[in-house]
């Protein structure tokens, strides 16, 4: 048994983009697991671009972490010990352990995962959060139909290359940004979208507009910014704009200077009908097994691909995560805190 | 026959408020109607803060009204002459006649009002399109549930006066904003909303608040402008924002100076997972019998009222717009072009 357990806590609010600085890595015992409980190892810590919003005081839908406690994030983990008769050692499990070797969960709140249906790591990308997210998000909020053209920035990461793909299964045109002509090349080719526009073009509002003559019904907002800005003279009426993130503004010091696009914004609303909607993937929680079956299944079929981006080493973690931030991952960003021992 | 018609044609878009000058009454010959169209005299003529918008050459989702042509509105109408058999002379119609006293229309593009059944001209109002902007917008993207707290401006208007009552039919808590003492009275006393805030209060984002305390579930937007401001920061989760107007920005010349607050809303959109979603009245159009049923069953029941302000002469009509523009009416706006001869 272990007796060290490295974790990284939140050592100061970040101010603008996170500097290593405001992680602490910390070593501590052990924490023995209470009635109920399990002690786990942490196989891959999953590194979502939310957690930011976490490292923040402000009001959101989730509780800020406390400076001083565990950097939250979801985790695929080994169960070591446990104190609950339904979860057997040995077994893999999708916990919310946070960023460090060795998490205390309750057994109520893991979900017991089966190697042989799934590698036990898409539970925290495509078969799992970002996953759903796209899932619920497009066709609950997007409802892409035949024909139309759905907008994704972002679109190599683990919420945008599956928004893609499904709105192509649903008939729709797929068009992704991304950063670099190699991720614009992999949207094409491993992804199968009908266009990729490079957000890094100076002339990236021009080079979307030809991307999308027919305009756009769909734009899966998870970026914000400057994509937002190139995106929203082409809207279409009656578009539909499902937001679950805003990646490019979560190092926001402070507003813009102006001009005020609000009023702009709420002109477009009304006179193209348009259709804007914040969720989180948990507002959806009812779909969870609908997703499962539809993707999984997409999946087995061939006709959903999924990109990886592992990173080797729990002290590799604030990096990885400040990278995330800048789009420097290429598919789903995981952290191999311990490799799995091969079956 | 009369021989004579008075119109207003648009002399010139205005820029920022309209101006008596913007519009031109003119007389012009009484036009011979053609196959299958009638020759209509003019009761009612409907004033709507949506004319604001046909002024201007900007796109919007109709088209605007051209230089030299005259204004549209919608009209409450007696048939003079008629060349088709199924449109008797003497019946009463609804029609989309403009500013004039003599329209001709298509006997296809009418529709007959029974006298009987409700005032004709109800028709441009609580049983009309104003009516139904409120009903459709109301229910199908505000949902108001009991308990919830719906809050509304221009409520004292056509549509806001509805739909603080269709919401309290719901069991949901109904605050409106208007200007001035008198019609906040109104909203308590006549329309029966559970609190009123006047919006020239210098105050009046602390009274919203105070008037809320329990938040807001929905904002039937229909005039943008420092309500929405006051709206903005009460939202609850998963509050829902149906746009139908934005009367306080029609005469905006600019957009104002900063700071963007698009970065802002766009945060809020996410983070309380509200539904932002414009509309018009003709996106419903398969909900009219619907509402018709249930308002004029309302009406009957006596569990809704309405309110009109009618202003004297087709030649009072621009000056009345303007006043609309300001918050000047007091009910639904209807211009007396020629009352109906007494049954």
């Amino acid at each position: 048994m272990p007796t060290e357990n490295r974790q990284f806590v939140l050592a100061s609010r970040p101010i603008g983009e996170p500097k290593p600085s405001d992680f602490e890595l910390r070593t501590v015992p052990v924490q023995a697991p209470g009635p109920g409980e399990a002690l786990l190892a942490t196989q891959y810590l999953s590194l979502d671009p939310y957690m930011r919003g976490r490292m923040s005081a402000a009001k959101s839908y989730a509780r800020p972490v406390e400076i001083g406690q565990v950097m939250v994030g979801g985790s695929v983990c080994e169960v070591l010990a446990s104190h609950d008769p339904n979860l057997p050692v040995g077994a893999v499990v999708l916990a919310y352990g946070g960023w460090q070797d060795y998490p205390v969960a309750k057994a109520s709140e893991v979900r017991v995962l089966d190697p042989a249906a799934a590698p036990p790591r898409t539970a925290l990308g495509v078969l799992g959060m970002p996953g759903m997210t796209a899932y619920t998000g497009l066709l609950t909020i997007g409802q892409p139909k035949a024909g139309e053209t759905v907008v994704v920035a972002a679109a190599t990461g683990p919420v945008g290359s599956l928004v893609g793909q499904i709105a192509r299964l649903k008939g729709a045109r797929a068009v992704g940004v991304a950063g670099g002509p190699e991720k614009c090349r992999a949207l094409i080719e491993e992804f199968g979208f009908d266009a990729a526009v490079d957000h890094r073009s100076p002339d990236m509002p021009e080079k979307l507009a030809a991307a999308c003559p027919d305009g756009i019904d769909v734009y899966f907002e998870n970026v914000g910014g400057e994509v937002w800005s190139a995106v929203f003279p082409l809207l279409n009426d009656f578009a539909r704009i499902p937001v679950c993130g805003l990646v490019s503004q979560y190092n926001a010091v402070e507003p813009p200077p102006g001009p005020d696009r609000l009023p702009g914004l709420m002109r477009a609303v009304l006179s193209k009908r348009l259709t804007i909607r914040g969720f989180i993937v948990s507002d959806f929680a009812s779909q969870a097994r609908d997703f499962y079956t539809d993707v999984s299944g997409w999946i087995r079929e061939g006709r959903i691909r999924y990109r990886e981006d592992v990173v080797q080493g729990l002290e590799n973690a604030p990096e990885a995560f400040i990278g995330l931030l800048k789009g420097r991952n290429f598919g789903k960003l995981l952290v191999e805190v311990r490799a799995p021992v091969p079956a």
